[in-house]
């Protein structure tokens, strides 16, 4: 499927053009062309690779999936690799969409999967017209800030979860089990979340540094903002892993101290069980005990037993044992 | 709520001005002006941007919470975004109220919550008189003072929690679950502490590079003195997480103890148990032992009783298990 | 066993050449020779060492183990050391393959054991037939980008084993013992396997130096390509080191679990069995009790024990101890 | 408390100077004043501000505790801030006094509590003749060298109790508890150290370069060697934070061990007590079993009690579970 | 104990010099002059320092032991301190040996204990003819290379050990306080041998540079041969470590599930135990049960008691708890 879009002086003049009148186009002075792939065919990208003069290695790692995020430059343009991602709804794992874009003088030309919605990068442009006059660096600033908010969203809300962990931790009415498997997933989302955000400080150095000639002075500032963004990010991260470490360590804890306890209880009652058992031993020998086969031995052996059970049961709950 | 102080050759020449002369104000040689909003609304904000001339980025970032601490060059002026820390009383976990500024040549803008309070910030100086004439840098570096001033007794109140902590720790009669919960919330305090502190190395140094042309040198060792400050507070809070860890380390172990001793003792009882049921077991068959159903069988049987039990008894005892 | 090539204009002119013309072919401008030594003799490196000059360290290096992957450079030509990774099947190990090479302006000399295929380094070449037209830089790539695909492909295996390891960590019907194995091995991979890809970072790092003058303009973004992958497979080798000590972590805490599962359990179906030891300890007394040698006695006994335990039980149940 | 010296040509010429002809000392080529304040209060400090020209935040620090380790310049002077380290005996913790200093072109001022002892540094100043007539420079390095052998010292006393605590990790009757505390105090006081030692190695790096002008070329050497002395004692503390950890974990390690012994134990005792249990429980049967009030019963209970417990006690043995 | 030998031209000239003629020689272009010390006196020190000129705090180090590995610089001659480390035989840790080297540019000058045997010195340097003839640089690459081939020595073996360790930890034959002892001995030697190690890449990198002018062009390759031999070492140091801490965690997971299975055990045969204790109590009462005293209640206690035990066993069986 493919989108495209015309924009001159900061407007979109059209959209869905031809594939035919784009090489007329990027020949004009002041016109900047968005083109977008879902999902392309080999055939389109070599369509492409004509068109714009892409390399051919850039061409195959926009077909090629699991690219590192990064910024490739070649000499007639720069190749982005980058992803969206999001949280799987409920306790759900992290889902990624994976971006690529060509970045030329006047074209930026997308290309991404079905999950990825090109319509939330045009809502994007979209909301922002102080900028839009400035060509390709406005569409590669809309593209970037779209990927790191969500990025951004994603921190905030493995956040709350490892709040809600923590009242788990304390409560002893949660389920151990249940504790376990959520810190693990909330871990694992956030090893893979790492390897999605890192990457990006340095995209973002990249796209700031002077030579490269994409963010001219008056997009500075925007490109710096999302760079801000993304080192908040990081740096969410990074104290996010440390929270799921303490849980997990402080779990651990919480489970020897769990330990004692059943172990005390257990003894105590295993005392006091004892008791029965040795009296009514004693009084069930075949030999001529104090109050054999009496009354006498009846109201001994009951008094031993009460009695030795319900000292035995305040001497514990004194020690909180029980 | 806006409040403001007009500053000329060092001395607060009048507060609560009109925010229509602010403009005539900032075009006099040697007039510096403090504006402080507590909770603008975004009129309030537009109404700044148009007065000083600001970035829209930077307004922006002066509305939405959760910023970086950071200090963001714009091509008229500084952005500033930092943390005021404190700890709630009792065992309360960490409580930060974020203070935003705008520093243009002859203005500082500070943004805060109701959290913040500007009367600290007044008093602060108001008691340093020497450098007031320092203008906006003077203004500022008051500001980064009293905040990392209220991190590093952040630190220190941590510091002595941890020692209550340790104390807590070889303390038998202390509370493994409390012990849990508060190496816990010191653990997370410090996790957002370091989130807090950490960058405001970097505004430091951002501050104090020659370039800038804030810190003139008459200010330079003022500046230097709180980054010292900063350098302590950041060395501190990672030798704490150190000490949590440490306890954290030590309780596992500790714990491990216990269980060893619960295990011992309950063994040696569970022995010591077993002598009168296994002899009266005995003395209970149906055949003819010695001393079958006559007194020598009961001396026998409590003899074994007894002698067994307290001979055990003294075993253990020596053995240290009971 | 000694393989030759000889490249003229990015094509193959001719295979299997004599040693003593390779001597004069070096001399011709516009050829490019490839000789592939598998288990070489001294001699065999000796004659090489003559013909081409090549540094006595280097060769002595060539022949000796367990060299760490490096780019050395010496006056007239480089020397490369590299591992090829392979994961043995079923569970089995990370098994390595060293190979060597020596890289003059004309030649490409591979040295390797028998468990490194030739064949795979020509078919490697042969595929791609774009940029074989740049001499010892583009065999060098070759060489260099089939070392490294081999390690992306072991850091993709050991993803999913560890997937699978996953899975298994939260299956209460996976066995301990071989969750443990399992995960030791994976790890033991990993730390090998780090040793091998890090640092190629550092070889390719060399390459791309201008000053090296390897890598000409266009076989630049070919090296950069390699590098990406280098980075990648990098990081993600860090990512499952995070991994696997979080399933290791995390097994523990299941562990500590179990354990106070199977703790409860034991001490319910303790108190349970008390009941009719306790029961049937006091019928069993030589003393006159209410139903002493009586159809009562039997009744109360039974009462006793079937009501006592299934009280029990029920409790117990409603805990979820049992 | 006040102690002054001045030096000449090498040679401490007088002691005991008055502080008003400081002043005019200082004004003499060749002349070098050493003042020092035990405890000064704050007009001594004052006092000194004015004489020696020192920079007010410079003497704040001097009167306020807790300073990181430093070397601040200003403009006509340096202030150091620096840590005497010293370990409590028996199990005691780590013991710091905190020494302060001004060093400007002809004096050196330090500035320490009761603490730290004056003499001990005469002393080392009055050891080392040689290269005493390098003025300020000379007296600086005598300071710092005490310092850090101080530092050095502590490092080594601390590897000692290590050792101890290794020699009592593997020691069966060495105490849980006397191990643990010990560890858990090591660990702090490693901690600690590291706070005093870790900033020496910046302290020295700015007291070497060139552009500060102390360390003159023959100073020099004398300055690196303390330098070598600060590493050491890093790298040494790091390793020993490292041993620390070791033990801890091999401690918990040993533990479960433990646990698992005693477990072993309990099972096997409760197996073999519950022959008798089992045995005369199916004696004292009131059913006409073989042997029933007969002999024979007696002989049968017997043999099977003893052949039972014997039995089981030789297969556990061999187990090695007893 | 004093060695001595004069190089001239790549030949060993002489042994066995008077160290009055040695000031002659050291004028003469082209002679090399080794002198070995073993133990030596101050006196001996003070001779050598007169006639090479060394610098009084090089000598001092050269006395004092338990230096930190380092190449110091000094203005006529450079100071080497370094270890050669062994590994004593059996499970026996690391031992380090103490050489410092005084370097002028025509005398190596070796001390040592009597650990160290320069016998192996002159064998490294008589194996290597071809590069004799580059002086003091030659013997100091000759002195470096042995050290560091020590430590790979050393690395090796502890490989093989963590191996072996590795074996024991999955063999249920092996003992736990074994292994405990070993890995414990194990970590230790790599801490002590990092300590060795890891300096010396910063001692190859001082004689690397350029500018200190030891490392002709010539011995540049060896010297860069040594380089990556210390990085090896090192890289592979970091590795052992990592296993090590895999083994212990994966020891203690191991511990965790014996601990389960041994408890899961426990649990059955209590379970299977209580069934005789609960069937003999009932048919021991003193109640008129259906068999009281009669043959069908031995029959029926006797179908209890095995029925019970049995079907328990089958039970526990199926479930793998036996």
């Amino acid at each position: 499927m493919v989108r495209t879009r015309l924009y001159r002086d900061g407007k979109v003049e059209r959209e869905d053009l031809a594939l035919e009148e784009i090489k007329g186009l990027l020949a004009e002075e002041g016109a900047t062309v968005w083109i977008d792939y879902e999902s392309p065919s080999d055939e389109d990208l070599s369509a492409m690779e004509t068109i714009l003069g892409l390399h051919r290695l850039a061409v195959e790692d926009a077909l090629h999936d699991h690219q590192r995020p990064k910024l490739d430059r070649y000499r007639t343009h720069l190749f982005l690799a980058a992803y969206e991602a999001t949280l799987e709804p409920g306790d759900g794992g992290l889902a990624v969409n994976e971006v690529k874009a060509f970045i030329t003088r006047r074209a930026l030309v997308t290309v991404h999967g079905p999950g990825f919605s090109a319509d939330r990068l045009t809502e994007r442009w979209d909301r922002e017209t102080d900028v839009a006059d400035h060509g390709v660096a406005f569409l590669l600033w809309g593209l970037i800030d779209l990927l790191v908010d969500g990025h951004f969203d994603v921190v905030q809300d493995l956040d709350e979860r490892i709040e809600d962990l923590e009242d788990a931790l304390f409560d002893d009415h949660s389920s151990d089990h249940d504790l376990q498997r959520r810190s693990f997933e909330l871990r694992k989302a956030l090893v893979r979340l790492r390897r999605v955000v890192l990457p990006m400080r340095e995209v973002l150095n990249t796209v700031l540094r002077r030579d490269l000639d994409i963010a001219d002075p008056a997009m500075q500032p925007f490109f710096q903002d999302v760079y801000d963004h993304v080192l908040r990010a990081s740096d969410w991260t990074e104290s996010l892993r440390d929270m799921v470490s303490s849980i997990l360590e402080t779990h651990v804890s919480i489970q020897g101290n769990r330990m004692n306890l059943v172990m005390k209880k257990l003894t105590s009652w295993a005392a006091i069980i004892a008791v029965p058992t040795a009296v009514t031993g004693f009084f069930g020998q075949n030999v001529p005990f104090l109050g054999f086969q009496s009354t006498l031995g009846l109201v001994l052996s009951l008094s031993l037993i009460v009695g030795g059970g319900v000292g035995l049961y305040v001497l514990f709950r004194r020690k909180e044992w029980i």
